[in-house]
């Protein structure tokens, strides 16, 4: 059975529960809405195509899913509150079954944090699915990489390094166990610091969103703000379940090069680090200069493998 | 030579003039754009797919062109001036001289409009362009596909059916001269109708802009509003252009029912018929019922094609 454009957004993206905001949603040239006076307009976007992204053959429903969390971490890593989506989805066939699941991990997490689906297009194409999320903040009160100062502790939410520990135990088939669904759920359903966000937003002096790997984050965080910064390794937070699947230098690297956690990763400055919501652990300082180095035991160490371009599609080497 | 995902934006993407109400554009997790408290925003998106919306081997300033086109169309057809975009590039490999004539199409189309580009994303996968475009509109007075009233007249921009003529004579190979290059130019570089849309906002009762095909898009603006549509078949423009290379019932098939022409469809009350501007020519009337007729010679004739649904990839038939 062949759906037709405006049968598929009928059927499988209509939402029951429309923001008062929409003043006019899916289905004519474009949608309108209302912006608050005293907000700011945030606005990310993110494309995930399947090889890339996800391996083939995920469910459909934590395809859609993953193509709304990474945008609203984005948002999140603004400290702004996601609004809006628009949905761009280009499918080699219209397969109902499919389109059901993934609507369905969509919408789910647009319910959960009140985003409503405004408009977008589908196409007939190769799978590439693109999301543009909108959010609101108050007026210079945003969060960018770029505020940073030296002698700003740095705090990364979470466990990092579970996402990619969750991708490798399924591409190298590891049993299943409470921890390999531990950690492939922490992949294939991450969720994205929208509160913590929030929190942050009068609390960091920078944030950004680890996507491609902590080190290699980090090193844009620092550009971005012209400064350094000193990584005690010991402090990132190790986690159980991937320790249990894991010898200890690959779960290292996981947490320092592995991708997809969609964790924050920010700056407080000292006087304020005792108000960090305790989600967060204190890794390292920023520092002068333009180096990000690390220590282990104290002693500086040399870590090669720092994240992943998704371009190049090559490892991010310092 | 092979480029990461900053580096493109940076080299190809980076805009001389940001617009004043672009507080923070592309190269952090998130743009941040400033409203004014009198307009509403309004958004669109589309998504282009060589071999679906673009033959392939076209070349990539026109791809660029048409990709940011197609959205100002929207935004056009809402009545609201284009402000920003965000573009989602999936290209198997990012091949510079390709990059170079891309950027160099969507960013000489976004400078005429005053357009920023503030943000997006950059994947390796394959052929899919979307851009989202967002634009400002006056608070109430924005237009839709819903308001047209039995008596409304019906008018259309421009000479419908050229770009897909224009398209025919690409995929025919019809011999290049002044009226083939006219037409090509046509599909290549479909002029969105700001201007025009910004005229109409205070004067149509609804509008759209012409994507699929003059009467499956009249057929979804009467849908929206509840109504019926007489079109006189012999007082759509002609083109003479088209009539030089195609056979006349070809040339009505183009201009009733081909694609591509990013055109506006609109309906204006009769005492208000008068203000339209010359660029638009009264095709017929919006009736009472649901049904959209045409007429030739004063006769009632029934056209079988009327359009194109992207996603079936089919025509369009009453």
């Amino acid at each position: 059975m062949s759906l037709g454009e405006f049968d598929i957004i009928a059927r499988y993206f209509t939402q029951a529960d429309a923001r008062s905001d929409v003043l006019l949603g899916i289905g004519d040239d474009a949608a309108v809405v209302a912006i608050p006076p005293d907000r700011r307009l945030v606005v990310a976007m993110d494309t995930i195509v399947e090889g890339v992204h996800f391996p083939a053959g995920t469910d459909a429903a934590d395809i859609g899913y993953r193509a709304l969390a990474v945008n609203l971490s984005d948002i999140a890593a603004m400290g702004a509150q996601p609004s809006w989506m628009t949905l761009s989805l280009s499918l080699p066939h219209s397969a109902i079954s499919w389109l059901e699941r993934f609507s369905a991990g969509l919408l789910d997490l647009a319910r959960h944090h009140g985003v409503s689906l405004i408009g977008g297009d589908t196409v007939k194409g190769p799978m590439v699915i693109t999301v543009q999320v909108a959010g609101l903040v108050e007026t210079d009160r945003w969060l960018t990489r770029a505020g940073a100062r030296a002698g700003d502790l740095l705090f990364i939410s979470g466990t990092p390094g579970e996402a990619a520990a969750g991708l490798a135990s399924i591409q190298q088939g590891v049993p299943q166990s409470a921890a390999s669904r531990h950690l492939q759920r922490r992949f294939l359903r991450p969720e994205p610091r929208v509160s913590l966000g929030r929190e942050l937003r009068t609390l960091a002096s920078a944030a950004m969103d680890v996507s491609d790997g902590l080190l290699t984050d980090l090193d844009k965080l620092c550009a971005a703000s012209h400064c350094g910064a000193r990584v005690d390794i010991d402090k990132v937070p190790t986690s159980a379940a991937m320790q249990e699947l894991f010898d200890a230098a690959t779960c290292a690297d996981f947490a320092l090069a592995g991708g997809d956690d969609y964790e924050l990763l920010f700056t407080v400055s000292p006087d304020r680090a005792a108000a960090v919501p305790a989600s967060a652990s204190c890794i390292g300082v920023i520092t002068e200069g333009t180096t990000v180095s690390c220590l282990r035991d104290g002693q500086p160490v040399t870590v090669a493998r720092r994240g992943y371009d998704h371009f190049s599609a090559k490892e991010a080497a310092p």
